[in-house]
């Protein structure tokens, strides 16, 4: 239950590497896109198609190498219902290759219409008599501006069926001071965030002593990291910014506790967009990925080891 | 630009009432449903054409009363890429009506991703050499914990193409205290929000002086409607929590300026089930949803005078 299998599955491989599927249609190698097109036209649909044949292939290629992935919902949903279709089929293919798949929707919204939102990305849809899987990733990201009314119905799901859920307490973007950092009686915004993230997940912990409900810390503000992980003993963290946004290995260790549990940090262009590096046109995006999630590995194994 | 279009489709109708589409798949009526599940099967697929089909009798029931829409993304995503596609055909079908579509999506990402979420709502997708509508609301709701990166890719959308959003403020639902209440400064966090707000679309006032990006503020709380409508001149105000929530006319009154303007008031269940409480299975409940939105517009103009 709660981040267990996570955990599980980021001890297994040594690596506590999250590879973000943020597939804009211009990181699909063109021999996929044309592909594509040919039989669709340049259309969402045709699109949609490049990115889900892209997608599996990445799977392919990082099945034995990270625990997780994070397909990242605005760049499906902005190639609409053909998007949303190939989102489905990602999610589904990432599972049976034995990979954690972590859903990134922020979503964020009063009971009955958070409950519906959970039922989509975590549980069933009740049709008639008959109760159908949606998109049925193992953990999301929420959004908790609204309090505990939009995060409940989503840790009802995550205890029901062993599931688990990240709120957004310091995301890495430069806006993030603008409202995060407000001084909110003795301590910032971010905090009092995090604070509630811990009491709303109380009651939950699995074998790691963890909590069904994670938080969001960005890699950019590694002292908050410190500040975060000291006080939040209970909160798993899924750490974004590492890389292209400045994050470091040094940085993120403090995501970690003693053990080396309790975080995992994502990567996204540096992964699938290592081809653009390699001169080769996007025909080795394959070994590309491989050897840039390998790198990334080695270097968070400098400063990181995991028990 | 910026709220024209929805304030002048509100003096047309004199109703500053916006019908929510929150179609769970039980509140259509059994007629419809069963017919789908004949044709679809207890599905996804035949969920989500019960849904299409009892929205295109909604609008065709509102079209002439109300001046606008507002469909909630999440029952829509409860029912994967065939919901997806319908909330498509929803929306398009609305705006053929001649009204305002507000697109409920609550999202809120960093720049890139918030960049993609902009064009998915409000813009089109970029496919090779071709431009994509997607969904193509005329507004959508937004989450700015995460700061102005979140805001501005769909404020410079609204900006290119007349469009505008709404950023959540202070929100209907009984947990809202847990973070929107805390101390910051000498105001509490919503008024904080809601000066970001207003200082995010500075530059951006249309005909009417409001500017693209409004903000969202409950109906529970008339206080907070008080306060905020005298600190912040320039922002439109979506008003959720009438009726079912507890908020009243006399309540929202107060989210209007004194020639009656700058706000509109949701409805969903009061007009989407109206059709329960006649005792006609349903059969009714286009009748019932006109009975039920004539109702709340002479209710509101009891309090409101449009000018």
């Amino acid at each position: 239950m709660s981040f267990d299998l996570l955990q599980e599955k980021i001890r297994e491989k040594k690596n506590p590497t999250v590879a973000g599927l943020d597939t804009r249609i211009e990181y699909v190698p063109a021999h996929i896109r044309e592909k594509s097109f040919r039989e669709h036209g340049e259309t969402l649909m045709g699109a949609a198609d490049a990115v889900w044949e892209f997608n599996r292939g990445l799977i392919d290629a990082l099945a034995d190498l990270v625990p997780a992935v994070k397909p990242q919902a605005a760049y499906y949903e902005n190639l609409g219902w053909p998007g949303m279709a190939m989102l489905e089929k990602t999610i589904r293919y990432a599972k049976e290759q034995g990979l954690y798949v972590i859903a990134d929707i922020k979503r964020g919204d009063i009971g009955s219409t958070a409950q519906a939102y959970a039922e989509a990305w975590l549980g069933t849809t009740r049709v008639g008599g008959t109760d159908c899987p949606v998109f049925d990733a193992h953990c999301v990201t929420l959004n908790g501006y609204m309090g505990s009314d939009a995060i409940q119905p989503f840790l009802d799901q995550c205890v029901a069926q062993g599931k688990a859920a990240f709120v957004l307490a310091k995301t890495s973007n430069p806006s993030s001071v603008e409202l995060q950092d407000l001084v909110a009686g003795d301590r910032l915004l971010y905090a009092a965030m995090g604070e509630l993230i811990e009491r709303w997940g109380r009651g939950t912990a699995g074998t790691y002593g963890y909590q069904a409900l994670g938080a969001v810390v960005g890699a950019t503000h590694p002292s908050v990291l410190k500040q975060l992980r000291r006080k939040l003993e209970r909160t798993f963290f899924l750490v974004p910014g590492y890389g292209a946004q400045g994050g470091t290995a040094a940085d993120v260790r403090h995501a970690f506790d003693e053990l080396g549990r309790g975080a995992i940090v994502n990567a996204s262009r540096s992964i699938l967009c290592a081809w653009q590096k390699t001169g080769k046109d996007g025909l080795d995006y394959q070994d590309a990925a491989r050897a840039a999630a390998i790198q990334m590995r080695e270097e968070l194994k400098a400063h990181i080891t995991i028990l």
